[in-house]
């Protein structure tokens, strides 16, 4: 047994016991820490902002890229966001202790399924330094306990937004920071499943790969977002136009930006040229099947690895299609199951395509953009589950918890 | 490649396109192939007992134990009370379709959130061939394609029972049982993520575990109930003495059987002997702490080692305890989060250990063995989950559905 694994195995024991203890507080307790915990950023903000110092000059050393650097920079500005989003998850409804349902049996006993907490959950992410705080927080607000594991880009800035939130009177071991960042202690979490309920890898398809085939505790995934939009023959063509503008260029590297676009024969030659035009306003290449070609001759030619690609820039893929039927097989076997629209003025299509798209978000006439927990009203959002078990879409506080079967009886025994 | 891999490959892409046919059809379609599967297992009965009759001898052969041959065999009443429980699931209503939720967000759109499918279902299980047909039942109420692999010792009466229920009109491939019983179809089972979406293995501590390292899709696990009944110092004596016989002797062998019993010390001198009485009266075995032997001395001492032990016959373990949190903190170390009962008239008390016990079902003034789906009034039951994601307890059809976020819009983009 190595010193990692002897100490994060310690630090599992103890986010299981701090997870007893924060099972026990009430909703009005936790959110006095978590508003302490938003004063102790903002008092620890010069701390926070030196060591992130440290990490930027080590990474500028490293020659990370200038998107990685951007992603790793925290600023007074960063600070502050970070300090109103935990003020933001203390205004929010605790759903711990809510009864799901409740009833009562022929033989007298009451039954209710009560939310609780999951436990102990472990956070893999990458170099964004707000996660350790955001995750954290999320994790506290339903009673869990956390044990972070952060990108070694950004283990100074984490080190000090979690001395920070640990200032803020916690239970001990609430949120605990794994101290080191090598991959062995990514295979120790992962193996360590009599502590841990829960691990959420939060970063790129390697890292989460890593993580499931090491997993021996469920793992919840926020895989890649293919998202398609599929203009149907009986789409409002100016509604078509503006959602394509809109899912792929409002924010291309997020996961729920469109990446292709599938376009109902029919309406081909009338919606391609203005769709084009206003695309490529937004200087978006785009790149089509043989017969988008022949209607739009400047496109690049789309290979096949196109259809199966999460580009997160200003591509998009273009496909014509003959049916619904065509649309619906090529979104369920080239997505990846997170967001897809229809764009259509018959109900009836719509309702089709929303019952037969396998995914976690099936839309009718919208931007693929409103796929976010903020948009659904959660409140506060983990990430965008692209699993089919526990949480699918986006996952707010309720997709943080468990649930008990309390049973009460007056001395009833199986006959 | 191996001939098994792309054998259940083949089966696992075929189980994928059976899957998306079956999301379409409604609960009065599927009521309808349960109806006609139910018929056909009877039709099918002298094929199915003749198949039976193969695998027995072969178990006779083997030397199995007279308790593994007893769980193979199946005989006219056997089958009949399969092709009853088909009938029975007919009955039940279908969760697929179902709103959990339902709202509009200020700009307009309509979000819902509705129950589907989960899409394809392992199921891993071991010597029991009423479970190929329990299992693939459930998982066709519910919209799942399953694929099956039982264990080495039924694998004739698992494909009689299959051909049944194939013969029945269902979707092809909505139900496929892999042809080979060794370790290496577990093995590309577990890693065929693409085409899995859960694996839930039914049988002993080695399968689940095996299945756990090997699994890279969520598994749903079934293990062990190490289950108490804590006798608080103000519990109704006979009341008490009632529910503990009651848990551990009504069926010794379940999971939801109880195994240990913890006695506040206020009431021990009063309690134990009755209990005792009443235990040894139906031959169960007394294994005790040192304060246990003071007052029953002709008890065993227990080993450290039966604390975390699931018996699954007449032994007990009896512990004494000074106070409720001692009771509970045992619990949360020794049990396996399953189902925990106090017996108390205080009901601060009750309620304090219903909410600090760490278990998926947690009783009050019950027998354990009202931990279960038919208790529950779920009406069918594919087992009880001891795990906190997805499904916890008792899981009923609906634990065997996902769900989407279905949402309509009138052309929103965002801001």
């Amino acid at each position: 047994m190595s010193t990692i694994h002897e100490i994060i195995y310690q630090m599992g024991r103890q986010a299981r016991e701090a997870a007893y203890r924060l099972a026990q507080l009430t909703g009005g307790e936790k959110d006095v820490i978590l508003r302490a915990m938003a004063v102790a950023i903002r008092q620890h903000a010069p701390r926070i902002l030196a060591a992130n110092a440290v990490d930027l000059a080590a990474g500028k050393e490293k020659g990370l890229s200038s998107a990685m650097l951007d992603r790793l920079m925290l600023d007074e500005k960063r600070i502050e966001t970070m300090a109103a989003g935990i003020d933001q998850v203390a205004t929010l409804p605790d759903p711990v202790g809510e009864i799901m349902a409740a009833w009562e049996r022929p033989n007298g006993i009451r039954i209710s399924q009560t939310r609780v907490p999951i436990g102990t959950i472990g956070i893999i992410y990458e170099s964004r330094p707000n996660v350790t705080a955001d995750a954290a927080v999320l994790c506290f607000k339903t009673g869990n306990a956390t044990i972070l594991r952060g990108g070694s880009e950004a283990i100074h800035s984490n080190v000090a937004i979690a001395a920070a939130l640990a200032a803020a009177g916690a239970p001990t071991h609430a949120i605990q920071l794994i101290p080191f960042t090598d991959r062995e202690s990514v295979a120790v979490l992962a193996g360590m499943n009599k502590w841990l309920d829960l691990i959420i890898p939060r970063g790129g398809k390697g890292l989460i790969e890593t993580v499931v085939s090491l997993a021996r505790m469920p793992v919840i995934k926020h895989y890649d977002g293919i998202c398609h939009l599929f203009a149907d023959k009986e789409a409002d063509l100016e509604m078509a136009v503006a959602l394509t503008v809109n899912s792929k260029t409002h924010k291309p590297g997020v996961c729920n930006a469109l990446e292709i676009l599938l376009v109902h024969r029919e309406i081909a030659t009338d919606f391609l040229p203005p769709v084009a035009a206003a695309l490529r306003e937004k200087h978006v290449e785009i790149r089509g099947c043989e017969k988008v070609l022949e209607i739009l001759p400047d496109a690049t030619v789309a290979t096949a690895e196109d259809w199966d690609t999460e580009f997160l820039e200003l591509i998009i893929a273009v496909r014509i299609v003959d049916s619904l039927e065509e649309a619906v097989a090529h979104i369920n076997e080239h997505g990846s199951h997170h967001t897809d629209v229809i764009v259509t003025r018959n109900e009836a299509t719509a309702e089709r395509f929303l019952r037969e798209v396998d995914s976690a978000c099936v839309f009718h006439n919208l931007s693929t953009r409103f796929a976010d927990g903020g948009e659904f009203g959660f409140g506060a959002e983990i990430g965008i589950s692209t699993d089919k078990l526990h949480a699918r879409g986006p996952m707010g506080l309720r997709e943080l918890t468990s649930y008990q079967y309390r049973v009460r009886g007056n001395g009833q025994v199986k006959r």
